[in-house]
């Protein structure tokens, strides 16, 4: 009797908890039914390291760990403790090894297209509608920042629609009456105006665009400004520096965001799409160093999103992931096994760029015709001292290769191997800082090995597994509720 | 009044079905707190591939991809579909790039130590307990297989407790000992008994174990045979031959896996931890097709738990990782730029160590001396024709460092860069094998790049994110409740 008794008690209370079970369960479900948004991402975060895949992220941890004595990966990148990782295929419609046009289109759009071909399909006919248009017809504000040329291929995937990555200047002309609220980073190219056209910084004042071209300029923008372009540019070119040679004027990549943040920020949401674009040049180089300081920029720049994600965490989400690998990066090297030494990348303290441009060419010019007249700007630039033999050997070709141009190779196939087409010298420079630091490299080009990506906030689940770049359009779109 | 009916009905059928709901919900929890084994991983396979990362198992999907035609990676590995992935890192206590003994330490017992050291603490003092000691404490069946010799570090470090991976013997006399129930893939090393001891399998024979060497005796041996060696060897040593040299007598390791399931399934569950272990001495002469014949091998034997995960998939846990990158492979090569040729991967026909020992060997010891006689082998093992004038020179260069030794090494460090110490020409055979398809090498040992791991069934969930490889252990304890 009495347990029949306890048995009907329990029945009572199963049903009494279970009806409470039940009713909760179903008001999440009612509240995602009725009010979509409450449940989604409102603010979203998109940070694309171009040419940064696994081995450049490790690269940047096992520096960070290095340089504290401690065996890598002990120190983490920002990103590296998302709660949500997956790897990402990234191969282009008709190429295995993608390039930055088909895989920001396959971000941007959902769909796979042709190498060069800026968001529209392989046969260069149809637009494809991006994630950054979507989100404005959702009513959101749309931020693109990169620390390249805002006409480059990545960021101009998402606003752009162009059967090649080269027409820059119609790029340009698309981003002056685009969804674009806030364009951040390096400049439209200039030059690339055709005679007699009126250049993007023309046609964007003329458009309204309230345009900021240095820190002051910029800070000055109030909260609330519409259309904003605010821009930088480094020595070289209209993208901003290496953040190796990034000087105090220099706006980081990190400013721009935080701008970005300070722009966009209302209660419809926004969408941000930030470029880590000179990861993949210094990659294309072989400038292990570069590369490196410029994905810690990169997790600065993360750093300002994981910010705003703190104080809204229900309705951020944060996806970091890149394009594809650059340069066939690996952390070991034949010539030392087993040891490597990433405290030495320290001893680099100017990009193979400026070293190529500030250093080499001044010396060139000036009519010096030995290596060893250089080897104190060696050791100042790159921390190389006390050369083996066989660095000595393989700087010394490079150095007559430099100076006697073409006419020194004695075999292109290798010169192609050896140099990519760069600087014969630098390169040899930059490949035996890495190589004494344990890095190498075995292509001057994009490789195709899988990318990582990483995401915290509203729709994280979803980016665990091994997907590919066409799902993180579908999956950031599902997590917008769009 | 009639909404309130509706209401009150629709209130009735809410206690109804939450009840229904909620006595689902709580058998299972209650399942779970009675008796934890039965929400929990009974049944527990860790695979490893040795020296596998993502740049092993793309260039396996490539290859598949590239075989039919497609661009890769469309074509995915078993495994890589599974529902849980995460990126694992893999440094040991004393050294940024590990070792095969501190990267099975790490997942074996959760514990870093130093290279080389075996299930013990970095002092060389104290022993680790190991998932396969604890597992077969819990009631559990063990099982260790390999492709490689069983006393080879990663098997080793699941069942022994030594200061260095090289003492051989020290680990076969406490395999004979060991808590496991199943051996089976590559020999013992006879060759490693100290004169005047018995060797490891005539210790086994009279500890009661039943031993089988050919596929005919290993059928043979019925399930609920108790302490079980099956193993069976290449042409060059105690492992199992590459897969791409297998013939029809050689047992494969999916035979080998599936023996171990057939002698382990019991109710009380079993723990088994299958390795490939010559991707790894595939990667380490940069043998390409050698690595990825053997991805390939060990995704079937990953397919027998696939299959027997299907029939129990509440109660089985699969897991599968890499304990380290080597070779410092990518998937793109600076000789072919953006371009990739996987499909050529299948015109090698034998692995580096055949051509080594059954074609060089033999053309060298006839007395031949030029390249030239060679050439047919080169096509018929490595589908080399039409060399261009690079490849020519650098062969011819193989060639003479090969028949003339050490004499003919003009530079020591050039000459480890090129070769890493294996056979010249073979060596050099592989390189243009590998680089015509787009594949690249940096180095002849590990690399620290992390490597990836992928999870299905039981704690599957557990197995997303970035985590260390002491982690595996971790996460697998967890699965299993113990």
């Amino acid at each position: 009797m009495k347990k029949s008794m306890k048995k009907g008690l329990a029945i009572l209370l199963l049903l009494l908890t279970g009806t409470l079970l039940f009713a909760e369960g179903q008001s999440e479900s009612k509240d995602m039914s009725l009010n979509e948004s409450a449940a989604q991402a409102k603010y979203v975060f998109l940070f694309i390291g171009d040419g940064m895949a696994m081995p450049q992220i490790s690269a940047a941890e096992a520096y960070l760990s290095a340089k504290e004595g401690n065996a890598a990966n002990q120190k983490l990148l920002n990103f590296s403790t998302f709660p949500a990782q997956g790897m990402t295929t990234t191969y282009a419609y008709d190429r295995f090894i993608t390039g930055s046009a088909a895989a920001a289109t396959a971000m941007a759009t959902g769909q796979k297209t042709a190498i060069g071909v800026i968001s529209m399909d392989p046969g260069k006919t149809e637009s494809y509608k991006t994630l950054a248009e979507m989100a404005k017809e959702d009513g959101k504000k749309v931020g693109i920042i990169s620390s390249v040329d805002l006409d480059h291929a990545t960021p101009a995937a998402f606003y752009a629609h162009q059967p090649s990555r080269n027409n820059y200047y119609q790029i340009g002309v698309e981003a002056v009456s685009s969804d674009v609220d806030y364009f951040g980073g390096g400049r439209f190219r200039l030059g690339k105006t055709p005679e007699g056209e009126k250049n993007i910084h023309e046609l964007m004042a003329e458009a309204g665009w309230t345009i900021a071209e240095d820190r002051d300029s910029i800070n000055a923008i109030q909260a609330g400004t519409e259309k904003v372009y605010c821009s930088n540019h480094g020595f070289a070119d209209d993208a901003l520096p290496y953040d190796i040679d990034r000087e105090a004027d220099d706006v980081s990549l990190a400013e721009f965001t935080q701008k970005g943040i300070e722009l966009l920020d209302n209660e419809d949401g926004f969408f941000m799409m930030v470029e880590s674009g000179k990861i993949d040049w210094a990659c294309h180089a072989n400038d292990g160093a570069s590369s490196i300081m410029d994905t810690l920029a990169f997790a600065e720049s993360i750093e300002t999103a994981i910010q705003f994600y703190n104080e809204h965490p229900e309705e951020t989400l944060i996806v970091v992931t890149g394009d594809h690998e650059t340069g066939g990066l690996t952390l070991g090297f034949a010539g030392t096994g087993y040891e490597t030494d990433f405290a030495n990348i320290s001893s680099q303290t100017k990009s193979y760029e400026y070293f190529d441009k500030f250093v080499l060419t001044h010396y060139l010019e000036a009519g010096s015709s030995d290596l060893e007249g250089l080897m104190a700007d060696i050791e100042k630039y790159f921390g190389l001292t006390e050369l083996n033999d066989y660095e000595a050997e393989l700087l010394e070709k490079a150095y007559i290769r430099t100076v006697a141009g073409d006419e020194a190779v004695s075999n292109a196939t290798e010169d192609k191997l050896l140099y990519g087409g760069y600087t014969p010298l630098t390169m040899q420079l930059t490949h035996i800082q890495n190589n004494r630091s344990g890095m190498a490299w075995t292509s001057y080009k994009h490789t195709a090995v899988p990318v990582a990506t990483f995401a915290v906030g509203a729709g994280e689940e979803m980016f665990h597994g091994y997907y590919d770049n066409t799902d993180i359009f579908t999956k950031i779109k599902a997590a917008m509720g769009m």
